[in-house]
Formats: structure tokens, sequence, C-alpha cells
């Protein structure tokens, strides 16, 4: 079950220059991510937590990564939005009777818990993310 | 200043067709929006309301309607996101200071309150909508 909304995720070609943009339009500075932080290599990233939710710039340097290739066919702008999830494998399985379609079959592992990702064509051209943190983690 | 996160707001083809699929997806039914909820003409939508965010889907039958023309170039998917402001007069102007750009040189008005949506240009590809509620409502 959607427990709440997390995440807005930005697909961005530089980095810097958008966390100088959105720093000033946030009123707050990111946290800074390295690749290790994200469930497919090849990411780096920033994330401004403020209070319901967060806000993410998420580029790359490597061509071949889902970012990369996100802004090669769209240009920059929202490349996910993320929903925290009770019971992430029940939730696929809920979702997929409804005709909902996932990138992997599986949830995949990073830092903060698990996630997976929807096809934007069963959702209406909305990459939606279901996140299930580990137990006792806020991602907020 | 930004006071919080409000809304993703979702460009849909057919609205019905969407309120079905993410009305399953939240758990949760929507409230329907006529066109005189809308600051811009032609518009019609559907708001989930998910506890500390709103997901709203919109549609239009006016092929001139900014929703009709985002569909054309760029299929369905995340128009904009929103967030509550404090003094949206005040925040477009240090946001201009700092190269944001506008739509218009004004908040609309709408039911709700104020809005103003800034240019994708300026921020990194995500039409960042600025939202001030009339004094004591609450939008989520």
């Amino acid at each position: 079950m959607i427990k709440r909304f997390v995440d807005v995720g930005i697909a961005v070609t530089d980095l810097d220059v958008a966390v100088a943009t959105y720093s000033h339009m946030l009123g707050t500075s990111p946290r800074m991510l390295g690749p290790e932080h994200y469930a497919y290599p090849g990411l780096k990233g920033a994330r401004f937590y403020i209070g319901n939710a967060t806000i993410s710039l998420v580029a790359s340097d490597d061509s071949r990564s889902p970012i990369a290739k996100f802004i090669e066919t769209r240009g920059e702008g929202v490349n996910h939005i993320s929903f925290e999830v009770t019971d992430i494998e029940q939730d696929m399985k809920d979702m997929t009777a409804r005709g909902v379609t996932f990138l992997t079959r599986r949830p995949l592992p990073f830092p903060e818990g698990q996630v997976v990702f929807a096809h934007p064509k069963s959702t209406h051209g909305v990459q939606v993310a279901l996140v299930q943190p580990e137990p006792g983690l806020d991602l907020l």
C-alpha cells in the first residue's frame, strides 16, 4: 500500500549548475549523493529535504545510464516520482494485476532500502518509483 | 519563501482511464475538478489527496490549451510540480533575480488562491508552480 509521497527526481545535465538553481529556489542546501547511493550504476545526485518531501537532482557522466538516455531523448526534466510503500513485493503484485508493468521483475536494493520503477507507458507517462525503506529509516 | 511541497500535476489524454489507474495505485478516490477550478481555460482534472501531498491528473478537450499542447509535444507525463509559498510576489522577484523566468508577469487567480508557473527552460526542464493559498486554506 502506498504510505506517502516521498520524492521528485529531476534529471539534469550539469549537477553543479542545477544545485545552484534549486538551492536558491528551495532555500536550503542538498545532501550530495555518490554512485553508491543508487540502484543503477553511473549516477550521482543531490537531494533537498524540504520537510514533507524531497526534491532530487540526478545526473550522469555515463552515456549508457538511464538518466543519460532520458536526457538524450526528452531533455532535462522530471524523471520519476517516488512513493513510500509498506510491502513492495505485494504492491508490485497488486499493481501488476491492474496493468502496471515494472522495469525489473524484483525490487532492487539500494542503501536506504528497496526500489522498483514502473514503466511509464503503464502509468500515463510517469515513471512511478515504489520505495520501501529499511526498517526504522525515515526517508523524509 | 517555499513553505512545502504540494502537488505533482500529470497531463493525461483520457481523464477517466487515468483516474482508474491512479485510483487503484494510490488506494483512494479523487476530487473531480471542472474548468472553473483552473487558472487557464479549457482544463478538467482529478486530484488525489494522499496526506503529505496531492497528485493531480489534468486533461483537456481544447487543442489550444497548455495541457493539450504539452501532450502533443511530449506525450502524457508530469506537467508541473507545485510548491506552497508564503509571499508569491516577493518569491517571484527573488527567483527572477536568480535567473528564473515565469510564464506570466503576475500571479494568476484561481479558486484556491494565486498561482504562477516558472518557465521550464529556466528550471532544468521542470515547470515549477508557486501557489499561495487563500488565507486559512489548507491545500493538502
